[in-house]
This record gives C-alpha cells, structure tokens and sequence, in this order.
C-alpha cells in the first residue's frame, strides 16, 4: 500500500533512526523458544528465528511523551514507564514480544529488572528507560534470556538498525510497519519516525498497540505530550480490528533536539508544523496497522462527513468499521448495505437516519448505495468491480453539518479465526 | 441442548400452540425464490421450498405488549406494529422472513398492507394485527406473493401448527427453537410457549431477534408489557452473537385469559409467577439462539457473581461473551484466559481486577485460571478435556458485593465469516 503523503513533508528511509541521534537493535533472545506451561521445551531448530528483543537509544536525553491503553489489566511495563516518564525525559526504549509480563506475580519486579539490564549496558539511569512488552498473558516472564542478551544488543546499536528492531517487536504481525518523514520548522530542516506493531487485540481506545517514535526537532516535554494527546485520538484510536482493546498498549515519542530547531515551548506555528508530522506519520502507521489486522485481505477506510460535530462522525465511522457483519460483507466482496445502514443506525451518537447517504468507492470506481436513509438501485456488476479491490472507501454523509472525521478497518475473515483459534497468541 | 428447568414449571411441547386459544401456521408463498437486483430469477426448484410466512392467531382478543430495537435503522414493520399496540390489544400476528422489509420507499406501506390481508383474512381490524419481518436489508419487498397465500395461510390455521410456524420464520437458523411450560396461578392450570428466530445480527440491545410468545393466563396489558421489559434486561438483552444490534428486533407477548384466572392487575404472587414463567420461556431461547449463533459449535455461559452491582456484574458477563478473541480461544478450545482477564479488564465498569478470580468448567470438570488478577498454574491436558465440551460455563468472581449476572454467547468459527461472507443473507 502507498503513503498517503502530505504537501512539505517528504517521505524518507529509515523508520525510528531517520531523526538524528538515534540508534537501534533487535536480536533473537530466544524468548520465543521457551516452552508454554505443560508444554516440552521444544529444541531451538524446531521454531523459526525471529527477533525478539528490540532497543532504541538516543545520544542525548529526550524529551518523552506517552499515552497508554485504558484497560484495567495493565501491563507491568506500563506502570514501569508511567513512573519512568513523570519527569518527561527518557533517553532509551527496550521491548521484548512473545510475552506480555501481564497478570504475573512478579511482572512489575521483571519489567524494573529488564530497565536496570538496558541502564547498565547503556551506562544510564534505571528511570531513563522505557520499557514495554508484547505477547501472550498470564505467563511468567523468563528474564534469563533477556539478561544474557544485553550486551549483544547494546553493542549492534547503529543509525540504520530500524529493521531489526522493528523485526523484534512483530508478534501476529505479517509485514513490517515503520515510515519516516522530512520536514522544517522555519529554516531547519527536521525528521520524525515511526514503527509499530499490532495486528490483533486492537480496538480505538487509547494508543491500542505498541508504537515507538523518534525525531529530532526540539520540543519542550508537555507539549509532546500534548500534541502526541491529540494526534491519537484521530489516528490509532480510530483503528478497530477486532473490538479488543490490549492491556499493553503504548505509544512513546522521543525527541532529541539534534535538529537544532529553536525549541518548541507553546502553541505557535512550529508546533502545528510538528503535530502534522505526528499526524502523518501516526495515521499511515494507523492504516498499515488496519491493513495487517489479523488475517484481513482489505483495508477499509470509512469516512463519515457533513456531520453535527466530530464526534458524531467519529462514532458512526467507528461503528462501522467495527461491525462484524460488515466486516466478513467485505471479506465477500458482497456490496451488502444494509449492513452499513444497520451499524450506523446503532451508532451511540444523534443524528437524523433518515438524511444519512452512503456511497461505496475504491480504485475502481464508486457506487451509491444508499439515499436519504433509502436504498438506491445499482449495478452489482460494477458493485463486484469496486470490492474486488484492497482497499475500499465507505463514504458516510449525515447531511446535518460540517464536522467529519476517518475510521481504519479491515475485513474478517477465516484466517482471523485460523491465527486466534488454532495457536495460542 | 437440555431445557434448564425450575420446579413447578413442567415443560410440555406446543410451543405458540400450547397456551389456550391460539393456532398457527406457516406456509411458503414463494419470497424465497424472488431474484436480488441484478440476479437472474431462479427457478423455483433451484432453492429449497421452506416456510416464510407464519401466521399466529388468538381465538379471542388479548393482553398484548412488545419491545423492540434500539436501533435508529427500524424495520417498517416495527413501526406498524408500535401503533397497533398503542391500545395494549392484539389478536394475530403475521410474520415474513427472506426479507426484513428495511430501508425500503414503500415500506411501512407494504408493513400496513400486509396487516389489511391478514385481517381481511381472518375478519379482523388492521389494528388487531402485529406484523413483523425479518431477512435481508433494502430490498423492496414483493406484496403479490403474500397477497396470494394468505388464503392458504389462513385455512391451515390449527392448535398444532407451531412447527411450521417455527419454520418460517427461520433464516441462518440451523435448528428450531420454542419450547413452553406448564404452571399454576393460583389453582388455575396455565401454560406459556414461545418460538424464536435469530443466529446472527445479535448484540445484548432491547429484544435482539424476532420472539412470538402465547400463554392463556390472563393479566392486564399494562402488567405484561411491564413483566416482559424486565424479563428481557435478564434474557434475551444478555446474548450476543456478532455485536450487531438488528434493525427489526421484536418480542411480542399475548396473553388470551383463557385459563381462567382471575386477571393479573398488580405487583403480587401471581404477578410473579407469570414473570417466573416469562423468564424461564425467554432464558431458554435465549440460550437456544446462543447456541445456534451463526456457525456456533459452543455454548458459552458467562456468569459473573460477587459484583457490587448486577449492572457492573452484566457488563462484565457480556464483555467476556462478546470479546472475538475470546470466541475464537473457544473455539480452538484453548484455555487462553489472559483474553478473558483482558475483556473483563476493558469492560466499562468499575470495580477492582486485583479481587478478580476465573475459573473455566464444564460438564467434564472445572480449572481455576486466575486468582487476585493473577494467573495460577493449571493442568493444559485437563484444559483441554473442560473445553472439548459444547456448553462451557466462564465463572468470574469480583469478590467485592453480593449482585451476579448471566450472559450467553458463542464461539467465533469459520462458519461465521463462510456464512456472512459467501452470499447475501
């Protein structure tokens, strides 16, 4: 799929390590090789060689913002680095998948001990680390890899490691999902980037996945903070795959000042330049993060305009795209509707169902399905043209106002429930 | 699947025939055969001949009281039958499937035409009539061929004709569901029967499927309408299939007063009774459609005790039942019970998830999960034996209050997308 791309804002290579002063590494702990309880260890041949274990470090202390998940199973990592960021400032991230380290015993004693390993190595402070974990609940985290593989990690740091570390953090995940961006802010020519992962258990409610990103313009800690606050709400809190919402969601953003960009402390122009950067790079992470949904063939966008305000549009679009009969409509190529109409209509917002238009388009073209609440006749020749497409558009209008808002989605289908089904993940 | 029984309500066959004063019927007038835009018509031999138009009639005027769905999206039909109830009165009821009459220009006018044949039919007022569709969305519905079998329909009106009743008003269902019971009021012998339809379009909202249910006890409109708005918060607004709240939900009750009892007017023994009968009809079907969900191989009973309140006890049931990861462990009969913890930590209550406890059972046994929010060990290959069953109870302790709350649902399956994704249904 293509970037959606933005006027002065040029897509570059690079991911997380595009900003300058930024380094990165992912290697293979071996997390992945130990065995589920009642299970035989399995000999390390016998499972593919993945990354695991991924670190990003800056050359300076950063400015560092985050938001978290709103589920009431968190992760330990996520107390850890709420306590680790209160003082904004963070200069390193270490994350492992295959195990969450949730619902442990000693989650949050393992998720310490995995920043004092990354602290030591690094020649830092314990509460210059953020720390996060990826993976299955409710097993014990062994720390023993983790340990013995910290000075291989700290030593293979460099300017281009995006890839291993962005290979570490893959769970279910089918393709990497990183991009970064050049832009100025006045005269100083700026970077931001970004990597995620996430493919499941993801649903628009606060971050919903594990999201690192880097740039290296100068911006005081609270109004990271608060630009970062703002751009989730219209990008991955807008993503549903599945209507679960994880218990180790996170988004950080690290910012070095290596741009050297006079720092931004208010809200002025600048900061509008940054936060569009954060939009663009958080809303394509957002759709690659839709586009890889467990076992999804699509990617849906639904748009919902000429609404009352944007959180009327925000939930119709939301509603939508999370609708499961939808969904599996899509997965169909089957230009059923009704559906759409049926989703919108048990919205939880207020608006008239008797003024709502639907149309449905991709690049192959469009249709008008619904008018005025009202199916319209079509061509379900030209309807099968248009699904046969990857991605698809749903095109929603209210026909009250002139608020709108965009929701990210995908299609269910049977590998969804052959990849949560079959294994545990 | 066995009925769940309470003493003093013996179950006896019947269904909407076993109460006092009704007769039913169903035939097939053909709605089934009807092309879709811009499908070829088929020959009738080419689709199997099933019922799609039941009729169910009282000998004499009842106690009549409904609820319906909250969508914004309504069904024609619903609309039609809100203002036939208006006077708490009813006498007959006609029902289609194949088509949910929705989203229609003509709608509510073919809703209205469709009461004036079934009235004309059986010397009736329109007013008398509560008439209810269900199938596939925005189709204009063909009048002709119900025009044309309501002679039929009429004719074959007998004290046994349930069965064909039940049968057409079935779409993805894959097995019939009624049942009814045997009390006393007072001295008074007294039964209640009721037949439901619905597998998928199935979300805990106000009614959630089409349910028809008959008793000859007699009571006052305003004490059933208020016995069956508290009956369904308990039963049928506790199960979820898909998360899609339909746009054509209904539950009728007639009450004839047949049995001669002396008519139910207040909050008293009696009235509690007649509630106990209601609930007992309405939990089974509910479990009864549960259990056919579209592509469902499991029963899932979710029951939450030790809340502090019954509304935070069901909104953690139905998060737990609702969760698609969850339905597809279940499916995979995997004992992944860091998905439960996860919905029932996203679930929008308030109570504290370091009290909480899980423990998975089933008729081949029973395992503790989770104790205090944290995982304890359990055996996989007993896992493995709890789970192989079709009816599984997911029993959560919140260890705070005394209030508890049932909710049923499914697994996730690949019947579920082959059935929403292959055809328009």
């Amino acid at each position: 799929m293509e970037l959606q791309q933005f006027e002065g804002f040029t897509p570059v290579d690079g991911g997380v390590c595009a900003a300058k002063g930024f380094l990165a590494n992912g290697v293979c702990c071996g997390l992945s090789h130990k065995a589920l309880p009642g299970e035989e260890e399995k000999p390390k041949e016998d499972k593919p060689k993945k990354n695991d274990l991924a670190m990003i470090y800056a050359e300076n202390p950063c400015s560092a913002a985050a938001v978290y998940t709103t589920n009431k199973v968190k992760g330990a990592p996520i107390l850890v680095t709420k306590a680790h960021l209160e003082n904004g400032m963070a200069q390193a991230v270490i994350v492992n998948s295959v195990n969450a380290n949730t619902c442990n015993p000693d989650g949050v004693e393992k998720a310490l001990k995995m920043c004092s390993l990354a602290a030591e190595g690094l020649k830092l402070q314990p509460s210059d680390i953020v720390v996060a974990s990826t993976g299955v609940i409710g097993q014990v985290l062994p720390i023993e890899p983790i340990e013995q593989a910290i000075p291989a990690l700290v030593e293979g740091l460099t300017s281009d490691g995006n890839n291993r570390a962005m290979e570490a953090i893959m769970t279910t995940d089918t393709r990497p999902k990183q991009l970064a961006v050049e832009f100025k802010i006045g005269d100083t020519v700026c970077r931001m980037g970004g990597m995620l992962k996430g493919s499941g258990m993801i649903h628009p409610n606060m971050a919903t996945t594990l999201t690192f990103i880097t740039t290296d313009a100068a911006i005081a800690p609270a109004m990271l903070q608060q630009a970062l606050s703002d751009v989730v709400k219209q990008t991955l809190n807008r993503v549903s795959v599945d209507g679960d919402t994880s218990t180790n969601d996170m988004v950080c953003v690290m910012a070095s000042g290596k741009a050297g960009n006079p720092t931004i402390k208010k809200n002025d122009a600048n900061y509008e330049t940054l936060k569009k950067a954060l939009y663009i790079v958080m809303m394509n992470l957002a759709r690659m993060m839709a586009r890889d949904g467990e076992g999804a063939t699509k990617l849906i966008t639904c748009i919902c305009t000429k609404a009352a305000s944007e959180q009327t549009a925000e939930t119709v679009a939301k509603s939508v795209i999370t609708s499961s009969l939808f969904k599996t409509a899509m997965f169909g190529e089957d230009a059923n509707w009704g559906r759409i109409l049926c989703a919108i209509g048990y919205a939880d917002a207020e608006f008239n169902i008797n003024k709502v238009s639907v149309d449905i388009a991709s690049a192959a073209g469009s249709i008008a399905v619904c008018r005025e609440g009202v199916g319209v006749e079509f061509s379900e020749e030209t309807a099968k043209t248009v699904l046969s497409e990857e991605e698809i558009e749903i095109l929603i209008s209210l026909n009250e106002g002139e608020a709108g808002a965009i929701a990210w989605g995908c299609d269910l289908t049977y590998d969804y429930v052959k990849i949560n089904g079959d294994y545990r993940s």
